[in-house]
């Protein structure tokens, strides 16, 4: 294609296409196979429409957030192949202003196609081709579905391919994903535990292994352990970006680079880099960053390890706030709503029980992921959409989950501090510290007696004779036997 | 409470709530635990409300499959309530319409509330409750948001849990999806299958094992092969129902039938069964009806088992058209659209990826239902929406996949007989007819020295001295390699 | 293959190569690639020692009960094809007597293949052709390694391949896995628990949903809720048989029964049910019955139901015996070992503990086998062994869980009266039961204010003002509450 | 416990019991729950013994790894309570002599307990505190079964709980596991695979996406795309080790690290880092430590990915292996094996299926290992068994995997450069470098009738008019569109 020499204008035309729509309901637009009509108030093209009718399925459409990051990806092209003279000044400015609307979402209804499509996310990334085609040539003055002066194909899609673009779009979407709506809302849950585990550093209460009472701890030893988990899930999901920072971009249809001018791959990467504020750099081999989706897996299997701490955490609090007479019932969640349509009165632990099926949904779309990520064949994984699908859907309920969990359960938790102390003054297994002294086998015995008694570990520690009531008083000290900090000895 | 003997009019009121709306965007609406504003255009009450506000997660809504189901169980519930005269003919006759507005979905909009909720369904059955309280209020001409004269708890939740109704709900939902949904497309796209199967019941084919090439079989018995599959699937799939048809509704609280009369259960289940046409029975063990979900577990483990079956015929029929000039090329599909951004004239699988994507979301699918299917935890299962957000997910991207791909590929999909000739003619594999004449080990040495001299089998055969040319025509003969239809020897 | 006319003895010669072994500690044994070296004292040929070598992986080998099932198929197939004239007695009586004591186990360790070999079981279904082969040599007098006068291939494996007679060794050994291993273990649990539960059938206790107190039950009514089920779990596991019972041989290579004489595939499937005295029936569709693996995906399928059913039941028994001071303490289960290394007189639900794990990995192998089962091509799903060696372990840990946890846990549980009937005193659930009487919002504010005040439920509900002394204690009556038997109302 | 003041002396005796067990064929044990008889020529004890009883459940026993490791574990606590005065030299020297012994495998026929027992991996902790015990009795001429001089609990396990040292051990076991077993396994199969790239770095062949043919690439760029996958899961494996590096041990029962001396947790992670030779250290925070087994979890994720990446692989070399006739045939993998019982001559990528199926397991052991991660409770994940034994055995078979397919199939796979030529001068997708030039539409217009005509890409392309010789003739070279190297353009 011969650059093209004219100049022409980039006119202020606001979005919308109503004026279009009113003369008639449909626009006719061509791709290769043949002409097709679209909607006449939307800018899609007739690939996008082809799209629509063939693969109707269900209601589950490709995320917007796949559409913003594609915008950086044309941005970022357009800008580039500009600037090595393969793209006038008026075509990159058109194509940009229709990218940067991509980019901030207010294009978002014309993106309307299902999940459920080509593997390659082709279709998709058509169709931000024909919407940005189509808005660059309103923006020019010329006529929709034309093609002209703005292809979709040969200007918007120029130096790329799908195969490369696309997961180049799923990478920016899932680094967003993390950045912006993830990580912020995990990192307070985080702070909110922690605040609550400073204020409960010193509240002793029973421990429970195997469900079974056990030796005591604190609240806030407990609180602080289950804060620990969730900053070693983010720093493992922070760390986990480092894969997802390599774009495919550059390699075109196989990974070779055909059809992309030297250079290209390093350079559309920094710019994406530069536009996002992102440490994005190009893919160092690109045969394995279209091949497979390898870096997507290892991803969501860290959005399923925050999923596994969390369901463990939500747990916790439910079976710690049990009751209020008939359970453990040492904690005290906020009451949000009835809780039952037929018990009057009753409370429950719901904002748990939506993080723990949360956690179970994300353990699901994992399952989804990885089998999708071994489904690659040869220059391609073709699985793309139901990936970034479940992965941009795994974070947003993850991050919403933990936003209603932390402001709606965690803040408004207290302490039941008598049930607490209570249990502390009552568990034998306190015995555990006289081990050391007596040995275990009569610290065992001792135990065993005041359980088959229902005495207490005084009265059945007293009668073995093993120890007396000095030695006992000053050995049995739930404040002496919880340690210090969170490092154990 | 006392039977109300007062009798009111149940007056022919329009849906809508607009002139309410008009004066006021909000209404005040009244729980167990205060008042809360509602918007004035919608039906729903404080615990809706509650809901939407402390549960705003991601984009899942529970689907409206459910309410239109629970619309079944207000309906019959009321329906038996007044047959034992614990609701006036009037309180039945509003609640029933509203129900059956419910039922047909012209009240959709006023069940908003998200997935990730209480893991019983409890804001989802008080949402019905409230639409169709309000609804009932309206137009007995009451004021909405008053309870009176239709409460509802004591009235539209009469003799009624949520613990036993959203499990009953689930399980009408599950059978309209199967029935309604699922199982027409999919035995659609078996009958397609079995007809074009017919048609190339006598075009010979290579078969293939281990990927390859093996001793002769027709096309048609391949096609078969797929539909016999998707046949047994829906089979199970139907058996699958057993479990669904059996109803939790009469339990209530935990089972036991508290505040429920005696017989409801039964009769509550007959009119379910009535006014669905289906043979819906009451739960014989009301705990583990409530306790467990394990029907739900057992019947998407049927719909995994379907996905299953297409993934394996939609990666079969994709890799049997690969090419066209470099890959199996033995089927032609349809050519819906342009396949590649960069590459001008590809033409891709696309149905067939989008189905083993929907297979595979469906395995994932399949791994949080049974996941949540095991952590009940005494008398209730709470990881309800998470299930039946994940069943009817399934069902719908299966059918509508199921209709897609029979429509937009296997209908469309030719043979390339030059291929599928050329291969028979140059496999060596044939050799298998010659084994049981000439023993395994000679055979064994024929195919490996055609193969290894790039010889026909038959120049093969002869130069090995062990068969002549008359014997080698006879047996060597494919079209009397292939058997006769489908049950083998 | 002329049918051999001579007449040779089968000697009655006792299992065992020793005599062999002393004079050499290798024999030479050939297949088509040419002779291997094999120990002497082992009666495998060539075909298992290139497995051998080439997949020693892991410490997995296929299980023996693949290879006594593989017996019932050589031994079923001698008699078929000797009926046929198509094998002399003496060749038949020979394999027939190695095919029975391959059944019996007597040649178990002749049986040494890895799991991760080719995926047809091609190797494994050579193996048991070469030790039947060097058997009935043994037997007849013959050299072994001469593969005289009994061929591995063409005799033992006569009108058969590994495509049609591994699925069907599968089967056998799956429905041999479910009758003998699984089920009986499994009704034991179900009768023992239901044993109990008639004990208990009067013994009212707190219910709990959401974890929280709700209405009482019985504690007879809540074991039944458990029994129902695995007693559905059962049943389920049993109708999946059905799709077991459906077997491959007879359709050979790829389905068509090429090789095998017409009626083969009938008769040999009408011997192995005689022979093993199960229904099992010829597969009406070769193509699906190679091609795919889905009868036992489907069969893994009912085994998971089983773990999801066995794992909740585990939690609610660990959970009701957590304790002994600051859990539920419900229940009291055996102590059977020390708990604890350093907590002395611990004792913990060890039992459930292994159930649950249990159920784990059986979630973990059904993940393994749905994904296998996705992975067939064409006229073959080559992931036979990586599915049979899931299912056979899945059923035998789930026995011998079942087993473990009757006998050391199940039978020896018993109640905590004094906290189970404290419970049920404490509850303020039971408002519940006024809720007809005086209204849902009342009832839920009497039981909000005995929360808030830590009083009893009637004295919340006699300061009230709703509710009288006689009314109170007349309605609140646990007892009146638990209604009758399992059905609910 | 008073320290002892005595001295004895630490004999060399060898490992054996056999004398003991001549007299006699049990010896009694006890433990605090009473005596029990345990076989005369075993170490273990009571606890050992129970256990063994107990839990007889399938076949899987607990790794011999885990023993190995927990050596280290008994040996670093010994060493830092000798140092701190709480243990002689002569009980510090027996100690540490059996934990060698255990540590080299030497007793690992002592060590029989089953994978299904309880989840804390207590009685594989007194499983070794018995054997080391009842050896360094041995060693110092006491009374086998008298605990003394050396107690198991007391001495052994002194300023220990299970709850901190069997997570230590799975931590130093996996490490090992992942550096000694699997790593370099894995990084031999990629030297492999980038041997044999840099081979065929400039042989041109066909590209394909979705199935269908593309443009070129060299077979060098395809098998270092393989290699790049391989590289980057080696290194998430790596640093995966991260969260493993971290160790319990300290926090004994609950975390707090009662009975265990001040700065026991840093000393014992610094000796069992200066035994190993790894950067232990010890877990910052002991209640996420212990609370939790997140690490394992995501260590195994990192497996995971290696699967992912590996299955991906395999299909792809097994696929590019079909034919040899009907199929790709551009790979020729060695025929290690006769690949069918029925078809004489038939070779199959069995190495392939073998990595295929580990995959497979590898995932489904995956979801075992994450769901089992979630279901902790409180201060302890009681599911450590089954995460341990699913960890070990997916590095085993992974690596012992990539061994056997790296030396029986990728090693000896050859180049069929016949076909790879053919396919690259018949593909029609080479008119993608015309694109730049003519533009897409018109280019997809030569394709498609190139591919309806059967003609040549170059006759169809002249007669289009749109290009003529020359041009076409420098544009469409293949050499020149495979870019250079693999960072694309």
């Amino acid at each position: 294609m011969p650059q093209e020499t004219e100049n022409r204008t980039v006119y202020d035309v606001p979005i919308g296409l109503e004026s279009a729509a009113q003369s008639s309901k449909t626009r006719s637009e061509f791709d290769s196979m043949g002409t097709v009509d679209v909607p006449a108030d939307r800018y899609w093209g007739a690939q996008t429409q082809r799209s629509l009718e063939h693969f109707s399925i269900g209601s589950d459409r490709m995320p917007k957030a796949v559409y913003h990051a594609y915008g950086y990806v044309k941005k970022a092209t357009a800008l580039v192949n500009h600037q090595a003279g393969r793209l006038s000044d008026w075509k990159k400015d058109a194509i940009i202003r229709a990218a940067d609307e991509t980019i901030s979402g207010l294009l978002d209804e014309n993106y309307p196609l299902f999940v459920w499509q080509t593997g390659s996310g082709t279709q998709s990334n058509m169709n931000v081709n024909e919407v940005i085609s189509n808005r660059a040539i309103q923006l020019l003055g010329g006529t929709l579905g034309s093609q002209e002066p703005v292809g979709p194909n040969d200007d918007v899609n120029m130096g790329q391919s799908s195969n490369d673009t696309f997961p180049t779009a799923m990478h920016i979407a899932s680094i967003e994903a993390i950045d912006a709506v993830l990580v912020p809302e995990v990192e307070r849950l985080a702070d909110t535990i922690e605040r609550k585990a400073d204020d409960w550093m010193d509240v002793v209460k029973i421990g429970r292994t195997h469900l079974e009472d056990a030796v005591p701890l604190t609240v806030g030893q407990e609180w602080h352990g289950w804060a620990g988990q969730i900053r070693d899930a983010v720093a493992d999901i922070k760390a986990s970006r480092g894969g997802l920072y390599s774009l495919a971009v550059g390699g075109t249809a196989v990974g070779t680079g055909l059809n992309a001018p030297p250079g290209f791959s390093k350079e559309v990467a920094a710019k994406i880099a530069e536009l996002t504020g992102k440490p994005f750099v190009t893919a160092p081999n690109k045969f394995a960053a279209q091949g497979s989706l390898d870096p997507m897996v290892r991803a969501h299997a860290a959005l399923r390890g925050l999923a596994v701490s969390l369901m463990k955490i939500a747990n916790d609090m439910r079976w710690l706030a049990s009751g209020p007479r008939c359970g453990f019932a040492e904690l005290l969640l906020p009451a949000n709503e009835p809780g039952s349509s037929i018990m009057p009165g009753k409370v429950n632990p719901t904002q748990c029980e939506a993080m723990v099926m949360i956690a179970i949904q994300v353990l699901g779309n994992d399952t989804a992921v990885a089998f999708a990520g071994s489904q690659g064949n040869f220059e391609l994984n073709a699985m793309r959409p139901v990936i970034i699908n479940n992965f941009l859907h795994s974070a947003r309920i993850l991050a919403d989950g933990c936003a209603r969990f932390r402001e709606f359960s965690v803040e408004g938790t207290e302490l039941n501090r008598r049930k607490i102390d209570e249990y502390v003054q009552g568990s034998v297994m306190l015995v555990t510290a006289l081990s050391p002294i007596i040995g275990y086998q009569n610290a065992a015995h001792i135990a065993e007696k005041a359980i088959a008694d229902g005495t207490t570990l005084r009265e059945a520690a007293l009668a073995s004779g093993k120890v007396d009531a000095a030695l006992f008083d000053k050995t049995i000290n739930p404040l002496a036997m919880v340690g210090h900090g969170l490092a154990g000895a």
